[in-house]
């Protein structure tokens, strides 16, 4: 088992949970319910301007899973809120011992299917669900969408920059996690740099520019700092009067056989700016300057740069990626599939509520691709089922315990870019994207059919669709 | 000083940051820049559907500041991204040593307030910004998304319920901690309760209810486990089905001298549904039982329920209020307003960048009355100018220590109340509401032209506005 780079203390967490967890598992232990039941993991919808989501957060989901505990302090506050000594000497002992099949970090995935399958104990199902959602929901939401940028960005490089904004500690270090799995080359946050590995980027400030007496003061100083790969932000007074001086500290540094690496644009009309100022660095000799561009940028502002001819050659994008501003959550849940009934077979379940209808059973995701590779449909069966396609879900888990080799970030990432270049355009448009056809089989649809019969006689279901 | 109660160990949050402010502050120290300076943090404006912010993450600033280091990990990484020795010496015994004013948490604010001004040596007040800036800008985004959502709900009781979708383990305890402050009554979260001490809620999922064989044995199960005070979920097959049976748990209650709390209701039309439910309760002289709802709110569902007749005693409020899900974040800022000159006196500084000029010099914020206590306006002045109103802004630290009494979050909560009580109605109305009266005073505004000037004649700066 490989330990958790974070500083999150996954055995910690325990109590990082909705009370009705707890509540609910207090029943269930009062009454005596321990027999196994499996858990689906989906995301329930695609939001507006969403045609795929990047499964991400698998790795922490694990970890957690291995390593959770309830300890003294824990126990003492629960006691505290009413919960009987039983139920407290239960949760002291607690290890997760279920099976896990999950669909690897860095797949592109759909609506409906099941991201993760836990089959456990009820009670030790229940407890995990809402570190599990919290996990999932961050990194997948954030994946999804600094996949949209990368994309937008049609192989420039895509900078995470979005630390300040982000939500509280934990989530600066999962959205660098996630937008590098999604492509971005790097990210500004020097800790995910050092927890996680990846490559770390950045320049300078204007209160950098405005602490000296002078503009080309403060590029001197910097220079002098770091000779080589330095980027100057030019626009802290007028881009253009900077990029000037940008001009001729580079011409200084090319007289001791330096480079400057590039110059920032963080204000004003990026396409003309960046225009501008691509043409006095050529027209100086410094073809090799590159521009990079920064401030307030999302995927549908990348590509409307892009596409009217803005020069640049990199984007640091921040708060609008970061925190998925236009919409920062996907429509995740956690849904009860199956339980062991009194005569220990696993038996399907399904939930009716309106508009919130769940699939019954254990399932299993099949992917079919056409010669190419390319991804041409998804069909949601049962598990069990023999189809043609790629299989999506893996045992990760056995008793607790971790059973397959974790991959590094790169391979993630890797994978991720793979799984993106195999889903044909149609259904990457950044807005008015084809819907990716995900089927049930016909075994499963019979299944719903059956149950949906069964819950309208025995509970009077006012069941509306399935 | 008192101890950080998170998990989160600002000691060890050096490395949270921006690589920029490191490569800065190395090449400050290169070029033997140790003048003091004096930064403000502030938000830049009000997004759409925002007519106040609720300022919130002072707390957790201020133990940052106390406590940050960089360790021989950070050093050994910083070290292999090519800082040199003599800065990651410095580094090493780096501690905060500067003067820190602030508005006290829970306070009611605008656009351009300076919400918290650091006077330190330049490299120490550039190397905390990334860490402010994250930690002020999650709280005070929840705490004012959440003071609308409270409004809204015109005196019935809002539960923080979005662990799930929340960003992280950290944002999971500050959005309860904020929502807390902002006046929610409670939260789901068991490990916010634990470690701030606020009120936990939570009582049953679906899944309880379909792990039984029929959804009265659920109820019957439930309440045996918790004969005081549980809450019913009776939407799982249809929600008058569901309280039916509930009516039939509460009775049987009632005959050993319990009482039902309530049912919650999570999906459906939820005017209809409660007033329907709210009927058949007291019809069965179940009065007292009361109705809890969830799914999908946010302050504007909130408002139009309760505007159509919802028969509603409490509000579960998760993802959109947790994740600010229409704006999740506040476009807040650090810049620098003023440094040391060679002569050792301060002189003031202001950023010309188009669309993003700041207001120099070092600042006070005062805010007037009526005689009933409700605001009338704020005035934006240069520190040392006595004008009528209130100061918000108060020493906090002085040369690195805290020397303010840490109010406690009951405390923070109840500023926090009044606050908002402050601020006339006209000021709250959830969309469309009009602007709060922010002024500057005379001398702020005659400086800024001054430097404007100035800066036109040295920079050749394309000063458009200010």
């Amino acid at each position: 088992m490989k330990d958790s780079l974070d500083f999150v203390d996954e055995a910690n967490m325990g109590l990082l949970t909705d009370l009705y967890e707890l509540t609910m598992c207090a029943s269930y232990f009062d009454n005596k319910k321990f027999e196994p039941a499996t858990f689906d993991l989906f995301i329930r919808r695609l939001p507006k301007n969403r045609s795929y989501f990047l499964f991400a957060g698998l790795e922490q989901v694990l970890l957690f899973l291995e390593k959770v505990r309830f300890n003294d302090e824990h126990l003492e506050f629960l006691r505290n809120q009413g919960f009987k000594e039983d139920f407290l000497d239960y949760l002291r002992n607690f290890r997760f011992s279920g099976d896990v099949w999950a669909v690897l970090e860095g797949t592109v995935v759909f609506p409906n299917e099941p991201l993760i399958r836990i089959t456990a104990p009820i009670i030790e199902a229940q407890l995990v669900e809402t570190f599990i959602l919290n996990t999932v929901n961050l990194q997948t939401t954030i994946a999804t969408k600094a996949s949209r940028v990368v994309y937008a960005a049609k192989g420039k490089s895509v900078i995470e920059f979005g630390l300040r904004r982000e939500h509280g500690v934990d989530a600066g270090l999962k959205v660098a996690r996630a937008s590098y799995i999604a492509g971005c080359s790097g990210t500004s946050n020097v800790l995910a740099g050092m927890l996680y590995g990846i490559p770390v980027f950045g320049t300078m400030a204007h209160s950098f520019i405005m602490f000296f007496d002078n503009e080309i003061d403060a590029f001197r100083a910097f220079t002098k700092t770091f000779p080589e790969g330095s980027t100057l932000l030019i626009d802290t007074f007028d881009n253009i009067k900077g990029a000037e001086n940008a001009i001729t500290v580079a011409k200084e540094l090319e007289k001791m056989e330096l480079k400057l690496r590039g110059v920032r644009i963080d204000s004003g009309d990026l396409v003309n700016i960046s225009q501008k100022v691509r043409r006095m660095l050529d027209e100086n000799g410094l073809g090799y300057v590159q521009i990079f561009a920064s401030g307030d940028l999302d995927e549908y502002r990348v590509e409307e740069l892009l596409h009217k001819g803005a020069k640049i050659d990199s984007f640091g994008v921040g708060t609008k990626m970061g925190t998925s501003a236009d919409r920062p959550y996907v429509d995740i849940i956690y849904k009860l599939c199956e339980k062991m009934n009194t005569r220990g077979k696993f038996e399907p379940i399904m939930k009716l509520s309106e508009g919130k209808a769940t699939l019954p059973g254990r399932k299993q995701v099949f992917r079919f691709k056409d010669k190419n590779g390319n991804f041409v449909k998804d069909v949601i069966a049962l598990d069990g089922e023999n189809l043609d396609g790629e299989q999506l879900l893996v045992k990760v888990m056995e008793k607790g315990k971790i059973i397959y080799e974790m991959p590094s970030l790169e391979q993630i990432r890797k994978r991720a870019l793979e799984n993106v270049a195999c889903l044909p355009d149609k259904y990457k448009r950044l807005k008015g994207a084809a819907r990716y056809p995900v089927l049930l089989s016909p075994k499963l649809k019979k299944l719903m059919k059956e149950l949906v019969e069964t819950l309208r006689r025995i509970e009077g279901a006012n069941v509306r669709s399935c």
